[in-house]
């Protein structure tokens, strides 16, 4: 299943472009526009659920927090799980956790151990954006430490320079909708 | 739309409890047993979607951050948009922020000020839980700051004993699906 040119023109057009955000220098990809645009919404959920129809997925991993937007929906579309990524100290339950480097200093990731019920579970994760790939590649390797079967990454924006999904390959195959 | 009591407990069942988080006496409702479990996902999703398909409803706020796994889920069932209510920093354009009171000191949400792009939109606020209704309380208020309409709140779970939906009411009818 293809996007047409149209629909991820639409989808792109409705990403707002926040300069100086969240410092100097950085132009931040605002999706807040594209999801109280229920049209280019409507258009990506539609191109989401189409591709991972047939993929026989048994959940739908989002990472904290803008991947729960996408990732849930996704999920009740698919008559599938959910699951939350979440940054470290948010889930109640016993977790697995996996540091990453950020440019200053780490941050953590983790998932409950008992995230997937299903044995040897088909698992698509997904976020908004993927830059160097830190908290993704964290996020990935999560979910192969609980013994999950991580079929895809998916991300919406894919900002190409910054080379996060060379990285992300070596777990799965990484699908990107806007390449900037 | 009255959920049937077969529904409301196999949802309730699906909750986790897990004593001691966030700290020693507090016993936690952890929902990702809900989302990780595709039959009562789907049966509260079925539920919302149900209930809230003749509100003629503008948009979904969902509350940072389990309000946006129901929150777009739902807003993607209803063809609106979804509009995230953030805690203070997330958000990148201009936004309006209320500040609200803890335990011990504050926090602050905010929303954008271009939130909702329809005059008058009809708006359901929507989170997870409700406690003391705090952030909540601030998020009615934030979505009436920018002069959209705020038509219900909806929680999954009630913490009766702490008196949260009272304060909530003075802005809007407060609907809740499992009350402890």
């Amino acid at each position: 299943m293809i996007l047409s040119q149209a629909d991820k023109e639409l989808i792109n057009n409705s990403i707002r472009d926040v300069k100086d955000f969240p410092k100097e220098g950085i132009v931040f990809k605002d999706i807040t526009t594209l999801l109280n645009n229920k049209v280019a919404f409507q258009t990506l959920m539609n191109h989401l659920e189409e591709r991972y129809k047939s993929y026989d997925l048994d959940y739908v991993a989002g990472i904290d927090s803008r991947g729960f937007i996408f990732g849930a929906a996704l999920a009740d579309r698919l008559n599938i799980g959910f699951v939350p990524v979440r940054k470290k100290g948010k889930l109640p339950s016993t977790t697995v956790c996996e540091k990453y480097e950020l440019e200053y200093g780490f941050d953590e990731v983790e998932i409950h151990l008992d995230a997937f019920p299903i044995d040897n579970a088909r698992v698509l994760l997904i976020d908004d954006l993927i830059a160097t790939g830190g908290t993704a590649n964290a996020s990935a390797k999560l979910i192969k430490d609980v013994k999950a079967n991580l079929v895809e990454t998916c991300f919406l924006i894919n900002l190409t320079f910054l080379n996060g999904v060379k990285r992300l390959e070596e777990h799965a195959p990484v699908y990107t909708i806007i390449d900037i």
